[in-house]
């Protein structure tokens, strides 16, 4: 069994790199070191149980050049972590998502690789779905280009399986969070506050609500998925089972940074920038009825991430 | 007002302008001539109602140098019109539909141009939809690549509704035919039957069953929308009341060419190629709850068709 992990040096592609090596695979790190980092899977390259391929999947011919190594099953989760980028730069995620996925997919044909598991996002749902949003909500109308992007990685790899015969799993993420990250709203708070211990920004009104996941149990979410469900095209949620404010989060980011002097204020608004989706749930039905666990809530998933990423970062 | 049509002198687009200018609009087509045909719109050339920039979709300056010219709405028709191509060429729908899509909503941002309405597809549902679909069905899997391209145009419209505030109409299309045809299965029998009379080779085993819209009832039901639905993002789908099977269309087209002696031969299978959707039906209740009228049933649009496209193509 040999694996690709695109986007393997960075924050969820490292820990699935984690948990199949524990499972005993050999996995091929596809990464252009953007936002990745080596220093997440340095003791895997050590052992020889990972090798990393260093190039860029806008390239049809870097791509070309990992998946001819002897691949079994792709680990698409190479994206452009950053949703509000689109604000400004809008070819971004035509890029790194929709193009980079249909590379995948090409090269994938052209090697005669058969099976893909792609990180979605709940963001596809758009705005105004109903809470919890099932996998069958229609219609699915995006409100960022990071979202567009996410829904043309998931049409393409959808033709693919009628036209070429691929199998594949489409795994719509809730936001995940925990140890390695290196982009979102915990990440971004206690940067603030190592600038300015004394007062904490939140982007809108802090009322906007939505589920969160421990990386961990998204990664072992994404391989109880895939051993347990066999069909041509297997799309799943994953999420937590509940959800959590922006202002919760800040008053546990402060509290566990110990800056519980900051004055919190808010920008306003009712969400973070044009293009944010206020609120999101996920329904995980489909995805509890696998067996497969969710150990945190998202509380309690925001606590360990902000306890792991203070570790990392410092506050010095 | 002047409109930007995308695609102008192709099927779709010629009969729109035609609408267009019979409602006192100006009209800037952009066109790069690959499937379309000068001759469709010359008429409104010669009168200076339309304007034509000979320009390819995959350019963003090209895009940009027709946006320039004082556009207040744009109808994006252009596309690769050959649902079949994917099987065997896969990037073409990617840049001729996913990037081009890109490109015209670049160039609306950078112009500050507001309003859009897409030419989508029922192929966007894929598979195994109830009949008739209405728009809120999901999840929406494509399988074919062209299929995946249009749902990548409505993401990115979405997004771009959702980020910069763009006003769109999206219409999903059932299978739209009529004169001035330049592919589709009534095209292909005619062509077929040109070049043999006395046999007629059909993909699939004939029973897959669509619904046929004529291309007059889908321009009209396209402005009537427009002009009776004002949200930001207006999704509807376009079609007739009824289906027709591929082995009803053999039977008109060889009945109005007159090949009533042709043997029917039917290659097998319950479709045409891998990627074709065998059975589709929209729900039309939307479009119909506006007004907008269907004149002809897919059986009326069918042999309409065969007639206009017999005078057309001829068949010595």
């Amino acid at each position: 069994m040999r694996a690709l992990v695109t986007g393997g040096a960075g924050f969820i592609g490292s820990h699935l790199i984690d948990r199949l090596v524990a499972r005993g695979e050999n996995v091929v790190v596809l990464d252009n070191l953007s936002s990745g980092d080596l220093a997440f899977i340095q003791h895997h390259l050590d052992t020889g149980r990972a090798t990393l391929v260093e190039g860029d999947l806008c390239s049809l011919e870097d791509v070309m050049g990992a998946m001819a190594l002897g691949i079994d099953t792709v680990y698409h989760l190479a994206a452009n972590p950053d949703i509000r980028l689109g604000t400004r730069v809008t070819d971004t995620d035509l890029r790194q998502g929709t193009v980079a996925t249909y590379n995948v997919l090409e090269a994938m044909r052209l090697h005669e690789v058969k099976r893909i598991a792609f990180a979605s996002s709940s963001v596809v749902y758009g705005e105004g779905a109903p809470m919890p949003t099932p996998e069958h909500h229609g219609p699915c109308m995006p409100i960022s280009l990071y979202g567009a992007s996410k829904q043309a990685g998931e049409g393409l790899i959808s033709s693919w399986v009628g036209t070429f015969g691929l199998q594949a799993y489409i795994f719509r993420f809730a936001n995940i969070i925990g140890a390695r990250g290196t982009h979102g709203v915990i990440f971004d708070f206690i940067h603030k506050l190592k600038a300015d211990p004394t007062r904490l920004e939140v982007l809108g009104n802090g009322l906007q609500e939505k589920s969160y996941m421990e990386v961990g149990d998204c990664v072992d979410a994404i391989l109880h998925v895939m051993d347990h469900s066999d069909a041509p095209l297997n799309l799943f949620n994953l999420g937590s089972h509940d959800t959590a404010s922006v202002r919760q989060i800040a008053e546990i980011v402060v509290e566990v940074t110990g800056c519980t002097n900051a004055a919190i204020e808010y920008t306003g608004g009712d969400r973070g920038w044009a293009g944010d989706v206020p609120k999101a749930m996920l329904a995980i039905d489909k995805m509890l009825a696998t067996g497969a666990n969710v150990r945190m809530n998202s509380a309690e998933a925001i606590r360990h991430t902000a306890k792991v990423l203070l570790e990392e970062i410092g506050l010095e």
